[in-house]
């Protein structure tokens, strides 16, 4: 297929040399020299404006830090809806509020064009590997052309509903995960207080009505969990600026629906104290370390 | 075996039941004369006070609304202590704090008498089918004695470490566990709110990383999890002063060992303000109509 | 003077008023066609667009619901900066987030037009009675022409700083406000519940170091300040949106500057709470009735 | 007067020597030797128990610790209520649970005895000088009899009602006082991080709705109120611990009478992850140190 891919960061990179891989011919367009010269090493051609990368492609995925990003290179000048043609459909991976797509989902409308959101989860290791999960809006039948190409980029892929809902669906299960693991943080960090011993601890929780995905795969207690984050002083894995980031698009958007999350913005609170503490680029996990007593 | 089991309520008498099914022998003893004579009915003999239902038995067994009730049943006049012969085992059943049954276990080991804690959680039907979880503290020799009547009342049966750490091991799971349900509440909510579907939404949760036991299992939407309360009008289930007591419990647990415990607290306060709204006796997952509004 | 006034809802028509009063004639523009036609028969004239109305004045004052308008009203077409002459003042009067009006600022220096901010507090009663409170920002040279024409609107004309601190000063009063107000309601809840006089426990708080303004002026406890809205069924006062909005640009801004709010945001969160039950429209001391049992 | 003074600390020994200063003979007990040495070089008798102290006196005071300490000083072998004579008054000034000195009141009062509580606010200094606040509770008639007597220690002596009361009363202002602290610290913070000069910011919060005791005469940023402890390295003043200590009374308060107090079981907690930073001894205005970047 031939494809326009618009931004080429940590996460984009390597999502547009698994599609190159996988026999598809790139237009890549970034600020980024550099990486625009390694994928044109690999086929992509490099393309100067989103409007010019999107002219002549069947397909344009664009994948950006932020909304203001993503409302940029879709709508202002020499942005992809100048450049893409009627019919042609459009997704947006990167991870943003859900009434941004929308809006621009529904000025793409009335162009003739289809532009869904289909944020991922699994990080820089799963862009790499091909494994992310992708929360996929937009039609059934936008979904069905989409589908095959997101799965040349990841493993679980994911009807969430309507335009939007992708995103929806990512920013609910992150800022359960952000409490899930502060509750874990704290039910860990009592239970050694008390004097219980850590690792009896997490096994009566993952047995019992506690259990989360935070307590079983990536408790935040050093050496719980061997391939944790916390087994390897916090690095790696799911950094605390970008739950803090989610937190932020939950609130938000709770914010916008009138929606009360009453632990889910003091978990933005407790993210948001961390990271002035110093430690927003330490794995998400790390946030027990407030819990505990400095040796 | 003979057996003295003290504290005949909810759990209690269910508990009791199961033990005279397995062929012990037991002297009960409790305030409710109802359910005294009908324990006699099945066998069990009545006994006036702890004291002489503990006499001549070769275990004790109590089953107690609170910490004062423990306290008096074991240390006051007529007590345990008093009828208990020495090298005889026993166990406190209820779900009190650490502290206290520390306290009873040090003044019982002065006698020669030990003292451990085995709280259970599964609830009244849990202890009627004898499918209880039991989280015992104590030394390996007395877990080993008590493991074999334990399993009569129980299926799962852990050992959680020294005297007081079965009361740990459930405050701290507990605590989780209403943390747990308050963030998938208000993650079912918000993603209510901004417009994805519930169903979709569980199901993309319980395959993702905000995965936990109140999300797969005690769902506290109506409709995703037939059996759970939620789809019966919050009926049934762990009642909201039971998770109640228990974060009294945590939190007062943390405050003694001056351990911070932020979600912990706000879970706490929030399951306050829906007893004061008068919906303490609905299940605790009912804590999600705090967030909807009404109809 | 000759004054261009944008923005005619319940604060800014009052304040029109008070200009018309003081012997200045006003541009006059709004959606709302009634209260153009009451302006208009006091004097002012009416103009179609933020443009026409800004031409040929020597001062702008727009007063609008939230950034969204003030944005369009300043920068977009038929907009005040394509009206306004070189070297005339502007002075924005909405409680919006301090970034928009630092932008927006920005925009217009470019054009050798000074705009800037200042906020008021007071309410509709303020408004009407002059009595307003404006929080100032921008040059001491602005302010100096800015304030003789506000003093005919207000009382109480404090110069905060930069363009934006005005915006700063009243997010970061009322949040505390917030905060305040619900502390003396969990305070005097509290000691009702445990049993002292309200009208005793306020008097106490009040010689004492709990003492603030919501506890003295304006309790939320109904019978102790005869004047304040809980003493006439919270009505009238500020309304509980109106505190929310501001928590929500407190928060936004909070989140802006990566500095964590923790008692704000959870202030945050119980406003939007009291709306989610309906009781937006009541005073902001009506949050007090969440804390109480109903009779 | 022939005075028992039970308890002698930091509080106790400076009301003490009031005492004797204010021509009172006291029996004086305390563990302390070299605190009763003192005392007894000033004319006080040294007794060796509660019992000792009281017998033969016309009034008891008590002033210790924690409702443990008062409790064995009162009810226990060789406690008060076995010395003192039918119809003498008694009054324990430690800040402790209303709960427990109504229960000691109660026990007391079948001996003919009236105990009452009258806890005190002001610090080591008000001791010293003379100055407390007294908050008491009690029947009109005991407090009359108080009153004089507590005048020689203090300058605001306040009738709260029933016995127990001023018990509430100083929970009840002091959890006020924590959450105006939490709230100005947050407000200056804010302020500061969006680019305010915190001087004119406490200068408008001061002459607004915002204000309270905390931002007028206590303000936590360093230099804003030259008598705080914020402008002399947070050193003297009042104690995180002892706030911590206060908010953990009214919290339990709360738990026990089945009221919520959301922002005050927060700022319990805020409070005691300051102690677990390692900052318990520094004044509780400090808190403000966890919302600044370190420089």
């Amino acid at each position: 297929m031939k494809i326009a891919f618009i931004g080429l960061g940590n996460m984009g990179a390597p999502m547009a040399r698994n599609l190159i891989k996988a026999g598809h011919h790139l237009h890549v367009c970034d600020l980024n020299k550099t990486v625009l010269a390694e994928l044109a090493a690999l086929g992509a051609s490099i393309r100067e404006t989103p409007k010019h990368a999107a002219q002549g492609r069947e397909l344009v995925i664009t994948m950006l830090p932020a909304a203001v990003h993503v409302r940029s290179v879709y709508l202002e000048e020499d942005g992809v809806l100048e450049g893409i043609a009627a019919g042609v459909p459009a997704v947006d991976c990167s991870t943003i509020d859900p009434q941004t797509i929308r809006e621009i989902s529904a000025i793409a409308a009335k162009k003739g064009v289809v532009v869904s959101d289909a944020p991922v989860s699994g990080g820089t290791a799963g862009a790499q590997a091909g494994t992310l999960t992708f929360m996929a809006g937009g039609t059934p039948e936008h979904f069905a052309v989409l589908k095959p190409v997101l799965e040349q980029m990841g493993r679980n892929i994911v009807h969430c509903g309507d335009v939007g809902t992708g995103q929806i669906a990512k920013i609910c299960n992150n800022m359960l995960l952000a409490i899930s693991m502060i509750g874990i943080s704290e039910s860990m960090a009592l239970g050694n207080s008390l004097g219980i011993d850590p690792q009896v601890l997490a096994g009566i929780i993952n047995t019992s009505t506690g259990r989360c995905w935070s307590s079983e795969f990536y408790n935040p207690w050093p050496g719980i969990v061997e391939t944790a984050p916390a087994s390897r002083g916090y690095t790696g894995g799911f950094g605390a600026e970008l739950m803090l980031k989610d937190l932020g698009l939950a609130t938000e958007a709770a914010k916008s629906a009138h929606q009360p999350v009453i632990l889910g913005a003091l978990a933005q609170q407790l993210y948001q104290a961390m990271s002035l503490r110093g430690d927003g680029n330490k794995d998400f996990s790390a946030i027990v370390e407030g819990y505990r007593r400095k040796e």
